[in-house]
């Protein structure tokens, strides 16, 4: 059912799908980018598979072309951004190098932006500091499809934590997890197949454990990490707040059940409280010689990715990871292998290519 | 089987054991309030319980009264602090001021220490950012208790996050927890009752689910937050992985498997790594104003705690609380009606009065 694509070639598509919304040669390949980035590590949900939502949600005027993304207050390592309402796929890089240039200068760089829009993975804006041999982060808040623990309404996103770390002679750590138990993406594959979800990802709109990957439509809620309270569902709420308040509240962007929705269908919410703009990120970047000299860390980093993936396994036949192992592997798969898209994918980007008369690659193999 | 004693009465016995050790008496005030905020809080398992462990570390050689922590390297916006084997309930503070002078000058402070030892709860340490309007942020590595995602080995401490969020009219937002299932603490609840534990928290030791709480003396391990690898154990295993790395790998102090023990019974670790030194803490001071207004992120606050409160509960008897919550209603139970301690922390504190001749407390009702 799948059909998989070169990566060049999706790429050149989805760059050529956004200079015909009106983007120049950079911004759309920018995008572009970032949006394959998604696909390439294997985070299928958040790659060509919303190109269609956000040419959706340009149309519906909730996303400006012609945004230009400021800077609206900074101290030598703070920079609060207001983005415009820009493509957050664009938004994202512009606020991240902000905190990188600013960890050049004075150390570390944290950045608040408002009035933005969906970023595509954080872990691609996060890795951004990786090549300034910095940590870099990168949260974001969402619409909301999780609940607090003891509650049955939907408060939260699945509010995503993106933490990227540079090593010396092994690659990077890269962490890039949603605080919700199950992404929202992974509930979508088995909604695909009719399949039941595992226990702990799903509330019913009475607040009971449910298997029912629809559940979700049907007034239901995900869950944090944790799951159960017992088991720490309190903590996985405490992550997504977190997220929430830096990406929302701090720079006065909507936040918890105000996060205006990534569908263009569904309504603005109404009731928002009054400034709070867009949905909302924070980007940090921390210069490791600003604390110790760069090599002497990556010695000690290194023997930290050596010792755990040395650490005794569970299972003989599968060692023990270490953050990112996994998307760094899929991606060299895709690289040389291409990418594998769902035939529902596929259909809505034949209908993109109908709708802007741009050129739709052909599969790798018929 | 608990015994009930005033604030105050335990606040002196707790200083006057540390000034018997050789700290001068503000030194003795703060480390004792450090341990004290513990047992307000609710964290039993953090505060005068341990006041022995730090004793016998004391006595081990393994921390020194004399030391003075010093910063070795430092940014505008950053610091490399060495504890100088010193008691993590002072070096925190110290460093955390740090992290908040640099904010206030800069923006945003971040400080990463090496060789240290273990400084009570992070979430007192993150909370002295609240009164100069900043949000606060405490890490810190401990002894190796959790095993990752898909290992049978013990490789991380329980490595808690604390991150502090002033508010306007309502009480600041507090989130302090491990990234654990459960905290270690919690385990020995269990063990003293000899009950059972939920399922989630500990695996034996070939790695198989368990409910006995002594199989982690048995060679087990307790499992980070998520429980399961289909609901998420590989996020709290990455989040321990980042307290880890930020506290530990940073600064060149312990890491993983290499983090001193607590109890003193232990030997160090032999195979550590060159110049990793004790444990290891990351603090973070960032200023609210250095982003946008106080007083619009002061509105922006209330509202969302206010919203999160009248989310809708699971049980109408229960309503949704904000981090934080729990905690400070136990303080102020507490603050009026007493810190309860077990009979076996009476017992140790009695021993350790007899140790030092210093004068223990009547309890509040016999």
């Amino acid at each position: 059912m799948d059909q998989t694509f070169a990566v060049g070639d999706l790429q050149a598509f989805c760059a050529d799908i956004f200079q015909r919304m009106g983007y120049d040669e950079p911004q759309a390949k920018l995008a572009a980018d970032v949006l394959l980035k998604a696909d390439l590590r294997g985070i299928d949900s958040h790659g060509l598979a919303r190109l269609s939502g956000y040419v959706r949600l340009w149309e519906a005027g909730r996303i400006r072309v012609d945004a230009r993304p400021f800077v609206v207050h900074e101290t030598p390592s703070t920079a609060w951004i207001d983005g415009d309402r820009g493509l957050g796929l664009l938004v994202a890089p512009f606020a991240m190098r902000v905190a990188i240039q600013k960890a050049r200068q004075v150390g570390s760089g944290w950045v608040a932006v408002r009035n933005s829009n969906h970023f595509g993975i954080a872990g691609y804006h996060a890795m951004l500091a990786l090549e300034e041999e910095m940590i870099g982060m990168a949260l974001t808040n969402a619409s909301p499809l999780v609940a607090p623990a003891l509650s049955v309404e939907r408060m939260l996103g699945t509010n995503p934590i993106a933490v990227a770390i540079p090593a010396g002679d092994e690659p990077p750590i890269v962490i890039d997890m949603a605080t919700s138990a199950a992404a929202n993406g992974k509930l979508e594959i088995l909604q695909r197949k009719q399949a039941l979800a595992p226990e702990g990802w799903i509330q019913d709109a009475d607040g009971r454990p449910t298997r029912d990957p629809f559940a979700l439509q049907q007034g239901g809620a995900l869950l944090p990490l944790g799951s159960r309270l017992e088991t720490g569902s309190h903590k996985g709420y405490c992550l997504s707040a977190l997220v929430d308040i830096l990406s929302g509240v701090l720079p006065g962007a909507g936040f918890g059940p105000w996060v205006p929705p990534f569908v263009h269908f569904l309504p603005l919410p109404q009731d928002a409280p009054p400034g709070a703009a867009g949905i909302g990120h924070f980007f940090g970047a921390l210069r490791i010689d600003a604390f110790r000299p760069a090599e002497a860390f990556k010695t000690h980093i290194d023997s930290w990715i050596r010792r755990f993936r040395a650490a005794r396994p569970l299972d003989a036949a599968e060692p023990v990871k270490v953050p990112g192992d996994p998307e760094r592997m899929m991606e060299a798969q895709r690289r040389e292998l291409g990418i594998p898209l769902h035939s529902s994918v596929v259909q809505a980007l034949k209908a993109l290519s109908e709708r802007f008369g741009a050129h739709f690659p052909d599969p790798l193999h018929k």
